[in-house]
C-alpha cells in the first residue's frame, strides 16, 4: 500500500495524542494510504529526540523548518502552541504539504484567513483538531438534525468547562498569553462554537462578555513572583443562527469540578438532543410526539450503527475513549488526503470558528450586539 | 391557638396548590397561628362553589373585591392569572390584609413598584410564590454560598426550561397575552432570575434576547382560527452581578423533553454546585482541595440536616414533592404574619426580580447591555 | 358527606405520616368519605396528648384498647412497632373496625394468618402501608408488565438498602429485638418482596442468605453498654417466580451511602424497565425492536398520565413527594372502605409477603432451597 | 530495544482487539520490550491472510499449530472459541511461549487446572483476558479497598447483564455450545466473578440458579430450523467471601437494554463503593464520616492520579476506551514478560473463577450450597 509519511511537530499532550492515532488508524480503518511516523520535530533536538524514541518515530529534529522543508514528509501534523500555527502551516503549505492543524487555528484572524487562502491557492488538505466533532454520537446528533427528526432547531445552549486554572495558584503558561490565543473563549471555547456551527449551523451576530477571574498568577510553577493576566477566565455568549435559532455559548476554565463539561442541548420544534462529553458514549434524544405516558429521553449508548464506532468495537456500549476520537480525525485526514472523502473540519471552517471568537471579543469590548459577518 | 383565616382568590393549578399547602402546613409544622380555609373566590359563583367544597374552603364568592374586603380574612392568597395580581393586591393591602401573591408579581414594572410602595406603607406582611427557592437543598446551596464554603461566586449559568408550548398547536391562553405578563420570561424565567438573586446576588447588568418561535397559536383548543403572538418562546440573557460574578440565564418554554427543568449551574473560586429541579431532592457540591484522586461531586440526598426537610420526614432519602414547597413557603408566610421570623421573598425582592426582566426586555429591544438600576 | 372517624394508633415516623395524609386527602381526591381525624392513641397519655394537638387529633388516649373499642372510630391505623400489630389488629377486627396497618403485617407468620382469618371473617377492609407499591411510576410499571409491552417476564433483581444501622455504635432499639419482626429483611426487606411480587408475581421458591454485620450495639443511645445483636443487617435471596422469571433480592440496612435504595430492574422478552425509590418520580423503560440506532431506555418522568399523579398536579414533571404516597394509600383505603373499589395491598398480600420472608428465613437455616408454598 | 514476537490466534472481536493494544501499547508506554506484530493464525489460510494484512501482522498461517512451534514466537495470544484455549494453550506452554488467553480459561475446570499446572512447571508467564479489572477506576477501587478507606468489606453485589442474545431468533452460535463454555455464566459472569475476588476476595460458598430463557434459537443465521438451547441465558448466585462478606452475583445475555452492565455495589463498614461499567471512567465513593449534611456519593471521573490513565493523557475527565483496557492489559503482560513486575490475573487466579463458576453450577444442579473449595 502506498505510505503517507507523517511530519508531527510538538510531542507535548497533542503531541502524543496525534503520534498514537496515525499509529493506531491502520488497525482500525481500512485505508487507502499507510501512515508512516517519520519524523518529529519540537523545540530542540534532545526532547525532539527523546519523543521520537518514546513514540515510535524514525527520525527527528530540533528545527521545525527542516520537517516542513522535508521531501519525504507528506502531511505537517502541528501540535505547538498556538502562536506557531501559522509560521509552521503556512510553511509548510507552501513546502506543498498537506497540514493537520490543532486548534484555535491562528492566534488572530487575519492570521488564520491568510492560512485559508494559502491552502485553498495551494491545493493542499488541511484538517484542523476539533476532535470532539468526530464522536460517534454527534455524528448521530448530526444525522438526527439534518434528517429533521427533530423539527427545525430552535435552540443550542453549549458550554465548555473545565477546571484545570480554577487555582489561582495555576501558574502562568504559554495558554496566559495574549498573542497566544490565550484565554478559555479560545482555548476551550472554540470547542463549543465549533460544535454549535457543526450542528445548528452558522453563527451570524453574537453578544459576548468575557471575564478574567484571576488577574495574576505565579510567573513559573513554583514561583513567588505573581504576573498580571488579562486573558478571560470565561467567557458567555448569547448568539443567533443563520436558521433562525437563538441560545448561549460559555466557555470556562476555572469551572470548580467540571474535567471535560462541552455539554449542549440542542431544542428542536419536534424534539430534542442533551450531550455532555463527560459521557460521551451516549446521546439522549427526544422525540416528540411519541405514546402518552411514554414519552421522555431515551439514553442512547454508542454502538456500531453511530459513526465510526464499530472501527474499534463490534459490540455496542464498550465505549471508545478521547484517543479514539483522534483516530477517527485521522482516518478523516488520510481519506482526505487520498482523495476519497473529504475531509473536515478544513481552514476555512476553523476561520469561522475565529470569526465567532472574534466578534464575541468585539461585542465584549462594545457592549453591543455584533454581525459575525461583519467581522 | 389563634387563627388565621386565609381568603384565597383563583382555584387552578395554583390555587388548589395553596389550598393543599393550608390545610398540610399545620399539622407539619409548630405555627404561631392556625391557618383556616375561610373563603375561597373564583371567577363566578358556580366555579367559586364547587372550587371550595373540594378543596375545604367554609365560603365562597364569584367577587374577588367581596373577599378582600371581608373583616374575617387575613390573608388575601392571589393566584389568578397575571393581570388581576395588581389590582388583588391593591385592595387587598388598602383593606390591610396581608398578601401572599403568585409570580409574577405584575404585569408592569410600574404595578409592581406600586404594591411594593403600598404593602410597605400599609405594613402588611408579603409574600411571592417562587416556592423553589423554599427547597431544602437550596437553603443548603445558599448555606454553602453564604458561608464561604465554595469561596467568592464566579458564575452562574442557570436556565428554566419547559415544553408546555412546544407545541405549535397549543392553543393561545393568558400566557399569551402581552398584558398578562405572558411570554415565557415573565412566566418561568421570573424563577431563574429569582434562583439568581438568591444565590449570588443583585444582577446589575444584562444583555437580553427573547424570542418568538410560534408566530401563531389556535385562538382557543380545537379552534382552526389562529391568532398571532407576539410573546417570547423563549428568552436568553447574560447576566453581570454586583458581587464580580457573570453568566447567563435562559427560559424557554418550548423545550421539548423538559418538564422542569429549572437547572443552574453555580462556581465559586473555591468549589461549585449543581442543581436541577428535576431531581430536586438531590444536590450536587464540589469542594476544591479535597484529597488528590478522591475529588468529584458530592451527591447530597435531602435529608433532615437540610431546611425543612425535617418537617416531612425524619429519615433522609425519602424525597419531598413539589407541593411540600409550598407547605414550606406558607409555614414561612405564617411565621412572618405572627412576627417570629421575617417572610420571603416579599414584594420588594419580586419587584427586583421584575426589573431584571424588564432590563432583558429593554435590551433585547436596544441590543446592548442595560445597567439594571437604570431601569 | 359522610365522614371516616379515624383512630391512630403510634405517632412516630409513620404515625406523622398517616395523620398527614389523612388530613390532606380530602383536598386532592374526590372521596366517597370524608377522614376526620378523630382520636389517637400512643404508649402514654402525655405522648398521646402532646401528638393529638401537633398534628390535629380532636382526642387522644393512653391505651389503645380504649381506641379500638371506641364506637366512634371507623378505621384504626396501627404504626406501633411491629410487635403491636397483631393485638391492635385483632382487637380492632374484633370490634368491627376496618384497619390499615403498617408493614411488616406481624411478628410471626401465624400472627399474620391469624390476622388475616380474623378480617377476613368479619369482613373489614385491611390495608398495609407498603406506600411504594403506590408510586405512580409503579404503577405505570405495572400497566406496562400487565399490558404485555416489554413480553413475558424474565428475571427480576431487587433491593432494599439503606444505611440507618451502618454505624456499629448505633443504638439497639426495637428493629433489633427478634420477637419485633427485627432485622433489615423484616424491617424493609418486605418493602422488595411486595414489589417483586406486585410485579412479576408470586414467588414461589427461595434460597437465602441472612448476616448479621454488627453483632453488638450500645444498649441503649449514649450507653457504654452493649447489647448483643442476632437479626440480621443484610439479607440476600434467589428467588423463583410462579410464572418462571428468575431474580434475586437483597436488603440492608447497612448499606452505607443509601438512603433510600428500593431498587430494581425488571426484565422482560421484549424489554426491560429500570427503577429506584433514590429517583422515585421517574421510570426507564427499554423497549426493543425501536428503530436502528435509536434505542436506548427512555426516562419517563412522573406526570398526570400515570397513576395518581394528576391528584397533587397537573403538570409533569413537578414531582410528588413520600408522603404523598401515603396520601394515595389512604385513598385507596377510603374507597375501599366505601366500596368504590378494592384497596391492596390488603391482610391477605402481606401475609404472602410474610411468607418470602419466612421461607428465606428456613432456607439461611437449611441452607438449600424452600418452596414457598410448603411454608 | 529487545523485541518481543506476537503470535496470535484468531482475530474476530477479541483478536482485533489484542491486535490493536499490542499495535498501541509501545507508543503508550515506556516498556521493557517492544512488541512486534509477528504471526496470525486463524481458522483457514484465507482468513488468516485477510486478517493479518488488516491488523498489520507479518506473517500469518491457517494451523494454530504451526504458530505455536514457530521459534520465532515469544508470547501467543489465544483469541478463538473457547474450546480452543486448552489446546492452544498446552500446545503453547510446551513450546515454552508464554501465553495470553481470553477468558473463561477453559471448559472444563480440570482443563483449566491442567493448563495452570502446566505453565508453572514450564514458569511461563500467563495472562488471562479479565480486561475490565485494568479499568483505572477499579485500580482506585481495589486501592480504596486495601487501604481500608471504606473499612471491612460487609457486602458485594454484582452482576453483568448484555442482551446480544435477548432475541430468542439470535442465532444458534459458538456461545450457545455446551462443549464451548456455553452460556452467560461462563461467557460474562466470568467477568463479575473475577472482579468480586479482585476487590472483595475469595469465594467460599455460593448458591446457584441457572435459567435458560429460550429453549431454542435458529441453527444458523437466516436458518428457519430451530436447535435446542441447553445453557444458561441468564444465572444468579449467592456469594459468601472468606473476609466474611455476603452477597450476590447475576450474569445475564438478555437483559434487554443493557450494553454493558457490568456492574456492582460495594458495602464496607465505614464506606461504599459503585460502579458500572457503561460508565467505566466514574466511580461512586461514599465514606461515612464526613461532615453533617454534606456527605454523599463523590462522583470521581478517572485523571491520571488513577492507575494508567495517565498513559492515555495528562488531563482529567477525557476518558478512555474500551480497546484502551487490553493496552493496559497488553502492557501487565510485556512488563511481566520482562519479569519487571508480576502479571495478573494469571492461569491460577482465572482458573479460581472457573472454581467459582462450577460451583455455582453443581448447586444448581444440587439445590443447595457448595463450598467452592471442595470443587
Ligand atoms: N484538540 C484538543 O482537544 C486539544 C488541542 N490542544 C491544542 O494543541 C496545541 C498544543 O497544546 P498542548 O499539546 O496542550 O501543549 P503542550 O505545551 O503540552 O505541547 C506543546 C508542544 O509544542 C512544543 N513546542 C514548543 N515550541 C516549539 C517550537 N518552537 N518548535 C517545535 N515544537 C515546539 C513543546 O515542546 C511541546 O512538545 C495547542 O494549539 C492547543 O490549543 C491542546 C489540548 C487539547
Ligand atoms: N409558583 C409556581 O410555580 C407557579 C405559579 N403560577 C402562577 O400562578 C398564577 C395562576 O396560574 P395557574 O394556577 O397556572 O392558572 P390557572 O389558569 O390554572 O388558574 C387561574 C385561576 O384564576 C381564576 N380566575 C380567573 N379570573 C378570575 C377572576 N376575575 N376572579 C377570580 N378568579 C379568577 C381562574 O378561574 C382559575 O381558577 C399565575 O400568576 C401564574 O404565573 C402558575 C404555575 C406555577
Ligand atoms: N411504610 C413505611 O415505609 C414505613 C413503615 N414503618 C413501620 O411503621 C411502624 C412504626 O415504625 P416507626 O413509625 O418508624 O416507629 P417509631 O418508633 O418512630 O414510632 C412508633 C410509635 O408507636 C408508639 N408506641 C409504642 N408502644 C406503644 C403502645 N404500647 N401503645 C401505643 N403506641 C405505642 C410510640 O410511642 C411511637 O409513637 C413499624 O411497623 C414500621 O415497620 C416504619 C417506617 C417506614
Ligand atoms: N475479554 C473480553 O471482554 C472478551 C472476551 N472474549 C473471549 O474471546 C474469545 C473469542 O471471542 P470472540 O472474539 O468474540 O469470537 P469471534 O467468533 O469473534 O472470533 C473467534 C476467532 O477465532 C477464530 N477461530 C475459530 N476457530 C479457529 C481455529 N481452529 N484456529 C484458529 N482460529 C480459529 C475465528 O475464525 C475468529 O477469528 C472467547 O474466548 C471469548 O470468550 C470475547 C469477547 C469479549
Amino acid at each position: 500500500m502506498k505510505t503517507l509519511n507523517v511530519g508531527l511537530v510538538g510531542s507535548g499532550f497533542m503531541g502524543r495524542a496525534h503520534a498514537q492515532a496515525f499509529r493506531a488508524v491502520g488497525g482500525l480503518f481500512d485505508l487507502p494510504l499507510a501512515p508512516v511516523l517519520d519524523i518529529l520535530a519540537d523545540r530542540d533536538e534532545e526532547t525532539a529526540r527523546a519523543s521520537a524514541a518514546a513514540l515510535g518515530f524514525r527520525r527527528h529534529t530540533g528545527d521545525w523548518r527542516r520537517l516542513v522543508e522535508d521531501p519525504a514528509v507528506d502531511v505537517v501534523a502541528v501540535t505547538t502552541p498556538n502562536r506557531l500555527h501559522a509560521p509552521i502551516a503556512l510553511a509548510a503549505i507552501a513546502a506543498g504539504k498537506h497540514v493537520y492543524c490543532e486548534k484555535p487555528l491562528a492566534t488572530t484572524l487575519a492570521d488564520a484567513r491568510a492560512m485559508t487562502a494559502a491552502a485553498e491557492a495551494r491545493g493542499v488538505v488541511t484538517l484542523v483538531g476539533f476532535n470532539y466533532l468526530k464522536n460517534p454520537m454527534i455524528a448521530l446528533a448530526r444525522e438526527i438534525v439534518q434528517g429533521g427528526e427533530i423539527g427545525e432547531v430552535t435552540g443550542f445552549r453549549g458550554i465548555h468547562a473545565e477546571d484545570f486554572m480554577a487555582d489561582p495558584d495555576q501558574p502562568y503558561g504559554w495558554r496566559c498569553e495574549p498573542d497566544n490565543a490565550g484565554g478559555a473563549l479560545a482555548d476551550i471555547g472554540s470547542h463549543i462554537i465549533a460544535m454549535a456551527r457543526h450542528l445548528a449551523g452558522e453563527i451570524t451576530a453574537v453578544s459576548g462578555r468575557l471575564h478574567t477571574v484571576h488577574g495574576s498568577r505565579p510567573a513559573a510553577p513554583g514561583s513567588t513572583e505573581r504576573k498580571s493576566v488579562t486573558v478571560d477566565d470565561q467567557a458567555h455568549a448569547l448568539v443567533e443562527f443563520a436558521g433562525g435559532a437563538t441560545g448561549s455559548l460559555t466557555a470556562s476554565w476555572i469551572a470548580q469540578g467540571r474535567k471535560m463539561q462541552l455539554a449542549f442541548e440542542l431544542t428542536g420544534t419536534r424534539g430534542s438532543i442533551a450531550f455532555t462529553q463527560e459521557r460521551f458514549n451516549e446521546l439522549r434524544l427526544y422525540t416528540a410526539g411519541g405514546r402518552r405516558g411514554r414519552e421522555g429521553y431515551t439514553l442512547i449508548a454508542a454502538g456500531p450503527e453511530h459513526g465510526d464506532y464499530g472501527a474499534f468495537c463490534p459490540a455496542p456500549g464498550h465505549q471508545i475513549g478521547f484517543n479514539d476520537l483522534k483516530a477517527i480525525e485521522v482516518k478523516a485526514l488520510v481519506e482526505a488526503i487520498a482523495g476519497t472523502s473529504a475531509a473536515g473540519p478544513d481552514f476555512r471552517e476553523a476561520c469561522e470558528v475565529e470569526r465567532v471568537a472574534e466578534a464575541i471579543h468585539r461585542s465584549h469590548r462594545d457592549r453591543c450586539w455584533i454581525d459575525v459577518r461583519s467581522v
